[in-house]
């Protein structure tokens, strides 16, 4: 059996906490992570404060296979991403040679001023996340993969590292919609999940389009097999509902 | 001066963190908390796990103000959230007498199986957060308040429950599109932030219409003569740019 390949996210901002930017990173990355097998475990959005970063990053990084960081990385003040995560590393933290240099490829003199070089300075032994079109390069260091707070910066990272990260038997899942209230499967429901151990199986009410309460099945494990064994019992059960009803 | 009003989040649901569902309560409750005066200072989603659970609400109740929990209050296996609330407080939970009352009077004896039956269930204590139109009710417990994970029953709850909650001074915020880049005013805009430690000044970079990298700059504090002290700074540095510029 593979290995199971864990992962955190930690969002980084005063602006998601505020509500005044709504969060597109989480749902991204959870989706992507699904995609190439890692198991999403935890997310925590903490505030631009060196103390809150660095807590929740040592929390998650302790536990997980890999920690993905979105935001703090730009060119101001409120920007210490890369400070925190050094000095949770106990690292030095620099302006990085080679991103100073094409720094000075891209920008004139009076461009290059202390706020745009701020972006250049990466944590000691960190490997760049990086390409001709990313600005403030990204980086990982340990299990730690630092990235944009800007989305298609963050998903133009993720598509850099992703090739390089170990990934386990992917997550597979089947759904089905029950066309049934979720009080009324519940029951049957639970016993599904108890004779099929090895799946995981959500249930989640929605309002359909005529405003009916509905409800998803969805059936998941690593083993399609174990997926198909329980999905035949959610639809046996499903079937079986709609025999009763009047 | 008002007393600072603190809260955390909590996210209950494995569909949040395999990405199949995409969270739209975090960024709802984050403005809802800042109109009202409550600085969200930090979230975390985890799965339907009861010993994840415990360990995040226990963090987050110790530390902050309040906590807001969404997910897990409905009638299958996967909802797990009341009995975690129980036990991280280490008090019983039991069919509440007016939920299975009301819930006698809108169903069925057939509807109204163990599934359905589950949804009544609230930790010894608890205040009830319910209305004519809410099923399920929420609940507070000591600095608890455990939502829906349904965005618009989440909505409803908020409603319910905030006027009974403790306030500090509102958060007032200023904002000015710099039409400019990031990297041109970080350097002077740390220095205004130095100068008005009272005020948070935040810098969001983002494309505008024609794809051209722009700035919004926002200026939050308790205090509106603070903002306008620090914005008129901002104001005269942008001008002064532009003045700069060919």
């Amino acid at each position: 059996m593979s290995e199971i390949v864990t992962a955190g996210i930690l969002v980084i901002g005063d602006e998601i906490l505020s509500g005044r930017t709504k969060d597109k990173n989480i749902g991204f990355i959870a989706e992507y992570l699904t995609n190439i097998g890692i198991d999403l475990k935890e997310v925590r959005v903490v505030s631009d404060d060196e103390a809150a970063i660095i807590e929740a990053l040592d929390a998650l990084r302790a536990r997980f296979t890999y920690v993905f960081t979105t935001g703090g990385i730009g060119p101001t003040h409120d920007d210490i991403t890369a400070d925190a995560v050094a000095k949770a590393f106990g690292v030095a933290i620099d302006y990085h040679p080679d991103v100073v240099a094409r720094f000075r490829q891209r920008f004139s003199e009076a461009e290059l001023n202390e706020a745009r070089l701020r972006m250049t300075r990466i944590p000691d032994g960190a490997e760049l996340i990086d390409s001709a079109t990313i600005l403030a390069p990204g980086f990982r260091i340990g299990n730690v993969i630092v990235m944009a707070g800007v989305p298609t910066i963050m998903q133009a990272m993720m598509d850099i590292i992703s090739p390089k990260l170990k990934s386990g038997a992917r997550m597979l899942s089947e759904s089905v919609k029950a066309n049934a209230r979720e009080g009324d499967i519940g029951t049957p429901l639970r016993a599904i999940q108890d004779a099929h151990p090895e799946t995981s199986i959500g249930s989640y009410p929605f309002l359909d389009e005529d405003a009916r309460p509905n409800t998803n099945i969805v059936v998941r494990s690593r083993d399609a097999d174990k997926i198909r064994a329980a999905m035949i019992d959610v639809e046996t059960m499903l079937a079986a509902l709609k025999t009763v009803k009047p």
